[in-house]
């Protein structure tokens, strides 16, 4: 096992310290929702823990406790919110993974029947609708 | 939000009745961890709580929390048994989000540098393959 460290300059340890901006759908004590700025679907959104950790390598179990019962409410959120047929979660955890920022995160994509993910090109979403679909989100949490 | 029903006939309510085999690496009171018939990578196991549920839409958070942890530990086990690179955990939901078996289960895939997860062609591994692969998660794990 590699023993890969932590490190605090990471994009959603700066957003979670509020030093980069972010559409945020949901916080609590222990987590927080973002969308995601490349969503490979409509209502992507990103569930992190707010403690410092690099993925579930160095995760403890009271923190994947608390993102896996957010990561279910957001499910059934944005599976009403989109009227989506179902949801697709993925966690990736190092390089080999699929991870690209190193603070643990959990993607949770709404699926229609039928329609393939995006591909990740590296394209952002325009800030327009980003917006739109962190409001529909919202509107559903009355967040 | 459709509220599809728990089938119990579904192949793995089988083989947590033990009605079906199975590669078993892993059991508590909560989970059982068996192999992926149809691996995507070498040591591809399921994490499936023991209690009915259809999917994360049903599923109750302390069966959620208790799925999250054996997942970490499970991908702490493969990282180590397959000196992988990393971990790729995923999580579907109704057929439009990939869902194939309807009892929720977590896929946790261990990842090599620059090797893409296989294709889902539906062939199986031999049972050689599969054997040999759940002994070296169960070494690990003493089981």
């Amino acid at each position: 096992m590699t023993d890969a460290v932590y490190d605090d300059t990471n994009i959603f340890a700066k957003i979670l310290r509020g030093e980069l901006p972010c559409q945020k759908v949901y916080e609590d004590d222990e987590t927080m929702v973002i969308m995601d700025i490349m969503p490979r679907a409509d209502g992507h959104c990103l569930v992190l823990p707010k403690k410092p950790m690099r993925n579930i390598f160095d995760a403890d179990d009271a923190s994947l406790a608390a993102v896996s019962a957010i990561t279910a409410k957001m499910a059934r959120i944005v599976k009403d919110a989109f009227q989506a047929d179902g949801v697709t979660i993925q966690q990736f955890n190092e390089p080999a993974g699929g991870q690209v920022v190193f603070h643990l995160h959990v993607h949770v994509m709404p699926r229609m029947n039928g329609v393939a993910l995006r591909p990740h090109t590296g394209d952002m979403e325009t800030p327009e609708n980003l917006s739109e679909n962190a409001d529909k989100i919202r509107a559903k949490l009355n967040f």
